[in-house]
């Protein structure tokens, strides 16, 4: 729990996908735990009908539902002009790149336009919001942060994506690649670590952290009921390792425990 | 130049891209080499405009030029049914998914579109050729190879994909990641490997061998003149270390010289 206590010194998190699933989660962990951030902003495509971001968002004043659909550069563009008015001066602290699909094809059930689909939301996406938001990380990021001037970390500015060990080139060989053969969804989590690894490159002169975590398998709609971990575990502990990174994390693959991921 | 000789036992290998660059260098070195396996199938977009192309399948008859567009399922079928009258009971022995583009845009020009062309051509064209090519390559794997029957290789059944050291995610850091920003580009050999890696774990039951390579950095039109190496330089090399292949590099991501990339 400590380290989620970081989240206190940080003034706004951005979290995309927060209708439903991890996404959600993260937002209610944030703003249940005791240790909120000044703002949790929470976009969805259509907020209209995130019935439980709303019950959420009612109890929790420090919430804001901001419109966003990831694969349309212009609603992107119309969200950053809203956070920029809600955040103001101090920027945006913390992006987190959750909003994601998964297309299970397998080898034989495959086409291009799932290869795309999934590709576009779950790579292309991040890339693209980071894009527009980098104005509002700079300007946090400018401001030092509560961690100490020039410290990298979620007091100051950080991007985090989320991932999967699904997306691990390496350990997708043996008897779980044979269960799980999803191109479309494997492909499209491998190209976003290194959207994430190259985003650290590019990042790191204005002092923003940006690394890529697998929150496990969870049980989500997404995740299915298969899974061994709650949505509450889950976030819980990733929470954790996001409030405690620092430059030394920068450009890194972690599990939800902090243990670092092959690519 | 030994292992090039392998070729000599194979029946069929077909080259994407096979018009300029690293395709038709490929193209000339295994029409040239003394080495030459029974049929090399040439694809490119439009045969009617590759020159050079046509130059040297009037010098050697074993070339076959045939049309293929890597991004159009259409032809992609079509010629699968001209290679399939070509090879007949034989079936495709090796396929080399070499086709590629670069698109360089770095974080500040980069765009959703620029994204998705570099991913469709080079991670989702080779999974869909390779897919479509299929019942070719199971035909030639049942025949069980010169090698020896059940042995992986060239001999028997192998798809080699075209990848790129830009495409290893632990590499894309350092004073290199610095000066190579090119999210297309990068992001799309890291899908192709994930790409290839899969295929492996599924081609295997029908004995066919797959793995990605790494040409080196050619000059080429996509290399540019600043490149250490010329195409045949780079070819004989890659050539060599493909000639070799065994069960054991299968599923791995190798360099010309047949040194273990990390993903």
């Amino acid at each position: 729990m400590s380290a989620i206590r970081n989240f206190k010194n940080c003034g706004s998190v951005l979290v995309t996908g927060a209708s439903r699933g991890l996404g959600l989660q993260i937002v209610d962990s944030l703003a249940s735990g005791g240790f909120s951030p000044g703002k949790i902003i929470a976009t969805t495509r259509q907020p209209s009908s995130a019935q439980k971001l709303q019950e959420l968002a009612e109890k929790h004043p420090n919430i804001h539902i901001i419109t966003l659909d990831a694969v349309n550069q212009e609603s992107i563009e119309k969200s950053v002009e809203e956070v920029d008015r809600l955040v103001a001066e101090e920027g945006l602290n913390c992006l987190i790149n959750n909003a994601g699909i998964k297309v299970e094809s397998d080898f034989h059930t495959v086409t291009a336009e799932k290869m795309i689909e999934n590709f576009h939301t779950n790579a292309v996406a991040p890339l693209m919001i980071t894009k527009a938001y980098l104005p509002l990380l700079k300007r946090a990021a400018s401001r030092g942060g509560a961690g100490g001037a020039g410290k990298m970390g979620i007091q100051r500015a950080a991007v985090i994506n989320i991932s999967s060990g699904l997306g691990s080139v390496e350990l997708a060989w043996g008897e779980e690649a044979k269960n799980i053969r999803w191109y479309p969804y494997r492909t499209s989590k491998s190209a976003l670590n290194m959207v994430s690894r190259c985003m650290a490159v590019d990042l790191e002169p204005d002092g923003i952290l940006c690394m890529a975590v697998h929150p496990g398998w969870v049980r989500t709609d997404m995740g299915g009921s298969q899974a061994p971990l709650s949505p509450e575990e889950s976030i819980t502990s990733m929470l954790s390792v996001i409030g405690r990174l620092t430059e030394k994390e920068h450009g890194s693959f972690l599990n939800l425990t902090g243990e670092v991921l092959p690519w």
